[in-house]
């Protein structure tokens, strides 16, 4: 059931296991782990979400490659605003895609199966807009924010206090070895869950 | 005592904060933070490390970009042979690079003062060699095999339990998120820890 052998450059971008992107449906943007396995595509998707029930609706997602962590956690917890959005039609539909991020993949998104929670969604990648760029190092600011975002997203869900220590031992590793940026990140982070379980981290 | 402003490219390579490369010196390779910060690079370094010695003596560094989980595990706890080493003159001194890796940027490296423990120690780039890339997506596979192995090489210095907690969290998400290459690099991580610290990981 894959998508067959990939074509470059696609095939370069997505490595083997969990490649995190910011996914765009009709009007919205989340965080997502693009899934390489066995050379094709994937994503599993909460039913819940906003981003599944414009899968189910719509057929497509946009993969945008970015190692922004404000926008990683932006995404993770709020709306973006409409103009936050470009339109653009590919092949015969309008999508829509993220302002001032330069390189992004279009794909189809089939539904291949679904529990009560979930939807197991292969990709088809379709378009792919991308620019050759300086090779970055790996970089333990923006890493330590991604893996608290993502136990943030579950903590709210379900109050774990063994996901809040994941998410304070992170966000410590931010302060030593982030940068500016993703400070600020790792402190928005701390808000939004803040706000969703009052009193998490003072 | 900033090297004052970087030029590019490796203005647009090093962020603010920690990033993680590469770094040879004489015929040694080891993972090294690169520290930026108001715009100047710099790196911590223990005494009692090659990495220490070598620019005692020498003076200069190579900074590697690599994504390779198996190297940063390999060169975090072995010597690599000889063979992994290419000799290169750059100005009027002989360089050690690790073959097979395209994007490096040689430095002089200037003691800037010492503890007991440590070298503060300088970087100043002077030769660059950087080819365009693909853009790459953050990978959780290979970020958690980082922050597995910094762990790694403190726990086997003062075996604190709580470093064993992180590095078996880490090495769970990599089963989870990683590609081939990750879980064997987090395989060949749990047995150099187990030599060193027998029974630490079963």
């Amino acid at each position: 059931m894959g998508v067959g052998p990939l074509t470059d450059p696609v095939d370069q971008i997505f490595t083997e296991g969990i490649n995190e992107v910011i996914v765009t449906t009709y009007n919205n943007a989340a965080p997502m782990g693009i899934i390489r396995k066995n050379d094709s595509l994937s994503m599993i998707v909460f039913r819940t979400s906003h981003t599944a029930q414009n899968i189910i609706r719509n057929g497509w997602i946009v993969a945008h490659i970015s190692h922004d962590p404000i926008l990683f956690v932006k995404t993770a917890f709020e709306d973006l605003s409409e103009e936050s959005f470009i339109q653009e039609l590919i092949g015969n539909r309008i999508i829509h895609r993220l302002r001032g991020i330069q390189n992004w993949i279009c794909c189809n998104a089939h539904i291949e199966h679904t529990t009560p929670d979930k939807l197991f969604v292969r990709l088809e990648p379709i378009h792919v807009n991308i620019t050759q760029v300086l090779p970055i190092p790996v970089h333990r600011g923006l890493n330590n924010i991604i893996e608290a975002t993502v136990h943030a997203t579950r903590f709210i869900l379900n109050e774990d206090p063994e996901l809040a220590r994941f998410i304070r031992h992170h966000g410590e590793l931010v302060l030593r070895c982030g940068g500016e940026q993703d400070k600020r990140a790792m402190r928005l982070l701390y808000e939004y869950v803040n706000t969703a379980v009052p009193g998490t981290f003072l």
